[in-house]
């Protein structure tokens, strides 16, 4: 049955999804193949229109060098800062693909990240994928923490709803949204950030779970330690371990471009409920315990 | 060896963990003695200086009427909103007991929860037991949800940490967090509140870890869907399911009541990095899959 709904169905656009609405387990069975009709191509990201959310981060910059390498059609940087330098930069990698910077912060209020979406939205027409990639590591901020990695993340994720949900008359949508390993065993020495990035893993499971509703598709990459200068040198909860950066990098880690690398793969294999972990260069797909079911 | 650590030491007394600030090895092996001492007693909760933060909510009321069975020394409720006559009926049913009502707004900042509890201290001078229960169950208001369930356990518990991490001189202390069973596998259509809850557990789990290092040890009570005034009726997130809480109620379930005899069980039983499962009347220990090791 399941070899059956996962047949390539060439006439099936994920973009025209919003003929999908019909009684939900039919819905179910349309996503399904929707998603394996787009999955594991190698041009799957060709003539796409991609937000990404702090996408001159530390991982976000490398991983935006890493999607120019495909030919996207448009890639929307959405950051706190802008970079002019680094975002030329981005514009020079691939004159296929139309790079734009639009001034974000995460933590403001919903119905400004709906503005936000609402003019790119006017502007693109439509967006395919969403990368929510804001996060800070800085366990001395904990009402930070939690309102960038956790709370900016489900505003946006929220917010994207009203232009993509196939209840609203929207065309679906995937969102990609960078947890942690962190979500799935902490760093003791970082509990607060830690736990920010279970509530990432664990809200971004759900919304996988609803895609036969929404019409949006979702998983997470979870980058192991990077390289990066938010790993570089960070506060400890209450400076539990003042030299925590340190005994980290102690341990085998990843350079940015190697998670990048396997970034750019996971958004490639478009695996709806993907928990990818990214590690030392590898790229996997985790299976995460079932301790109970709601049975709902 | 561990067999070794965990003999009882009856000279070894919780509250006077003070003269330990040893060497962190040396700490572990003390707390850890200190530790099993205290642990699975029926009378362990006696003359217990307990703080409960939403004492009088729907699982807190019946967890508090359980806790009052016993003879603490002080129960001081903590709750947004003060309901003059439940406090009443709390202090009539142990006259041993000093029961007292202070209100608390888990969302307050960092040192205004500080301020409070140095007042509790001033007054007890020692407290035994912290049981963050604050939640809320809502999934149209995300901004509160997290606030209350993630942010707000966070900030009461880094508070009381001025009183009690034994690196400041304090004599230590036990966490009590309200966790969910949707922080282990989330109710989908409520993902906002499930990610908040894995957040708890997360964080949770970190504190537990860190407990050779500030001398508190903590847990999480994970109640399955118990049959409260939150979960009769409450919405999903989007409205993805309206009769999310119908659905629910469909399957077993179980009374405040049953939930309140494990709860108070589980604090009992006092386990550092304990992750209880309280459903249908039922008390577990949930053992958390490793998916990866920070090796720090």
């Amino acid at each position: 049955m399941f070899a059956k709904l996962c047949r390539p169905v060439p006439s099936i656009n994920f973009r025209t999804v919003t003929c999908f609405r019909k009684p939900r387990q039919l819905n179910k069975y349309y996503n399904i193949i929707a998603r394996a009709n787009c999955s594991a191509s190698s041009s799957f990201l060709c003539d796409k229109n991609v937000i990404f959310v702090a996408g001159l981060g530390d991982i976000g910059l490398d991983t935006s060098r890493e999607l120019l390498k495909r030919d996207l059609k448009n890639l929307v940087i959405l950051d706190r800062v802008d970079k002019p330098e680094l975002v030329c930069e981005l514009k020079e990698l691939n004159p296929k693909v139309k790079v734009t910077f639009m001034p974000y912060d995460v933590t403001v209020p919903l119905a400004e990240s709906k503005k936000l979406l609402k003019k790119i939205f006017d502007k693109l027409k439509c967006v395919d994928i969403l990368i929510n990639g804001a996060g800070i590591l800085d366990d001395h901020k904990i009402e930070a923490t939690i309102a960038v990695n956790y709370t900016g993340l489900v505003n946006t994720t929220t917010a994207i709803m009203d232009f993509w949900d196939i209840r609203k008359g929207g065309p679906g949508g995937i969102i990609c949204n960078i947890g942690s390993v962190t979500g799935f065993n902490a760093i003791t020495q970082v509990p607060v950030y830690s736990g920010s990035k279970a509530a990432v893993v664990n809200f971004t499971r759900s919304l996988a779970k609803l895609a036969h509703i929404t019409g949006v598709t979702a998983y997470t990459v979870n980058p192991g330690i990077t390289r990066t200068s938010l790993v570089a040198k960070f506060n400890s909860w209450l400076d539990v371990e003042p030299d925590v950066a340190e005994l980290l990098l102690e341990h085998p880690t990843q350079s940015t471009k190697e998670c990048a690398a396997s970034f750019v793969k996971a958004i490639e294999k478009n695996k709806n409920g993907g928990l990818w972990f990214l590690d030392q260069g590898t790229l996997e797909n985790i299976t995460w315990k079932k301790y109970w079911d709601p049975c709902i």
